[in-house]
């Protein structure tokens, strides 16, 4: 993974506008839904019983947070996850707050059997989909990225998904790699959904790397690199939360390939 | 239908501040809250069971946006349309992504059989509502405007509906005559909602309109040349759609009928 | 209660983080979650039958506004109340809307019994949860503070609530006192959620004055003077509904304890 894959994953993305299916949380469906417009991509909602499945088998790419996992949404993730795996279309799963509560848990280890294409969450998400941790403070982490690769490295190599982790510096996962994604900004932790929405462009990232020859891990590495850039954009123009959050869908708009460079890869 | 008409509704919305009840998709309440507070509107969303009739039926106004159908929303939006026709209050539906997906599919025909007051779309949306089309790439149209008047007549004439459809000049259509807005802008495609909110500024317009003695066409038309007003000044100050979200809501608040003038009619 | 009781109650939130967990409106999440994050508060949304529960009683505060209560959620607040009871965890109602339809007038009446930490809403709202009023337009009020006073005073002595009333100027009232919180500004009412995240915002702060060994009143009340004095700094950079709400957040970010001293209290 170089500074050159991501650039061109970007301009994938800008280019073929992938449609990418959420099932997302009631506080961040307004924000992921922006987020993925801003970056030229094309956001469908699709939470509802018999009509998440077939939406997902016709999407580029599809996206599972379990933020607000309802009753119906946690049938219509299963039945999507189902029917993206035999349509081929990449899916991607956040498993928000799992281990500290359980309807999202039962839900999220349902879905890890379904082999998700790649896993985002923060660490301590991650060890407890491992089962290696207690899980965080509700959405919050308590561990830190370092101490979560090995369950990182874990859930890569039982289920062949690539595992990404969210913090000051983030790690893209696979069994037998680890990559190293820097810059950003902490504002996006001062804004809801900062994480959530990052989900749903690492399935925009996928879906439109494959029509172009990049592998899924590169995809996802790229979807942090330009996420991290727009960030460090945005916060530079930002006073606080409220304007950073207009000026970062400003800056995912604007975002141009050779914006990528500024951000440490390793 | 001429400015000076747009100029004498959008008057009326503002000094009656319309009650517009709401029930819309879980991407957009809260923009489509602002959408409608911004210009001096009441909005509510009263999309539960046993709640959203008795509310439309006092409502000035109400909203049927399709967008995010739960069980319990497909339930409440046939309640409240026969509650609002009951009561002799304007609705209007807003099919999204009908033709597409089963459930929302099904609520839109029952919705068509009670006769709304309005009806707007993408040309997508409303050639597959009038059974001519395949319906769009989810919530994005693959038709353009001038190829789906037809489809836009057949349903004012059959139910009576005023029908407007959205796209780079906007089309408002009853059985006998065809008015196109034009203006506005593309920006208005980068924000989640900016044709949804449009259903809820329909509504208000209607609602308000009605009490001035404007015909609900001339209502639903001034509609589309407030919005547009708004959305250019609100694009001629961002530089993306995270500014532009921010200065569409102020412009909303700040329009002034002279303002309406820039928007060609025709 | 002085502004020194405010200045350190402000602190408190500041400096410990407030884990607040809230079953909220479909329309204002998103807002809620943001005005906690920027206050520097940890927000949750766990409004899943049972999650809510068991997240309640481990959260610093709760809060449960009735919005837009669907089934789902109306139960979920229930067990959420009597977990937060048992844990000793405080516990904020916002009525919205009581009085007027009739899912959430029930629901309301069963917290009450449940005896809530503080009661938060608008003059209507007060009255007819106290049995007093006919309710209010939508989730707009139809009365002012003063005329709400008596049923406020009679929640209060017979639930042991904190009772707080919005408007112009909001007053905090407890079975033998009332305290005056003026400031503010009038954008407040022009942006969805203006009043639904205040709730938010008394659960952080009962939360954490708690720890400081401030009584609940006070955190109430010093709530009310945070929110004013960041609303009046907003209001000051705004030009309508769209940048007061992203200065709102900036000012909650960076607001400091002498910022207080602008807000009149008496």
């Amino acid at each position: 993974m170089n500074h050159a894959t991501a650039q061109s994953a970007l301009t994938a993305v800008k280019d073929t506008s992938p449609l990418v299916s959420c099932i997302t949380n009631s506080v961040v469906t307004n924000f992921t839904a922006n987020i993925l417009l801003a970056l030229g991509a094309a956001p469908a909602m699709v939470d509802i019983v018999g009509e998440a499945g077939p939406f997902a088998s016709i999407a580029t790419g599809l996206l599972i947070n379990l933020g607000t996992p309802t009753p119906e949404q946690r049938e219509a993730a299963i039945e999507a996850a189902q029917a993206a795996n035999d349509a081929g279309v990449p899916w991607v799963l956040d498993p928000v707050a799992v281990g500290v509560l359980k309807h999202r848990t039962a839900t999220a280890r349902a879905l890890l059997e379904l082999k998700p294409t790649a896993i985002r969450g923060n660490a301590s998400e991650i060890m407890a989909l491992a089962g290696t941790g207690a899980g965080g403070r509700g959405v919050e982490s308590a561990d830190d990225v370092e101490s979560a690769l090995d369950a990182g490295r874990e859930l890569a190599a039982t289920y062949g998904s690539v595992v990404a982790i969210s913090g000051p510096t983030d790690a893209v996962i696979t069994a037998d790699a680890v990559v190293h994604v820097g810059g950003g900004s902490e504002m996006l932790t001062r804004v809801t959904g900062g994480g959530c929405a990052l989900g749903a462009v690492i399935a925009a990232f996928i879906g439109a790397g494959r029509a172009h020859g990049l592998t899924d891990a590169d995809a996802v590495a790229a979807a942090h690199v330009a996420y991290s850039a727009a960030a460090e954009i945005a916060a530079a123009q930002a006073k606080g939360p409220g304007t950073f959050s207009s000026r970062f869908l400003d800056a995912l708009y604007l975002l141009r390939a050779d914006d990528l460079d500024r951000i440490p890869l390793s």
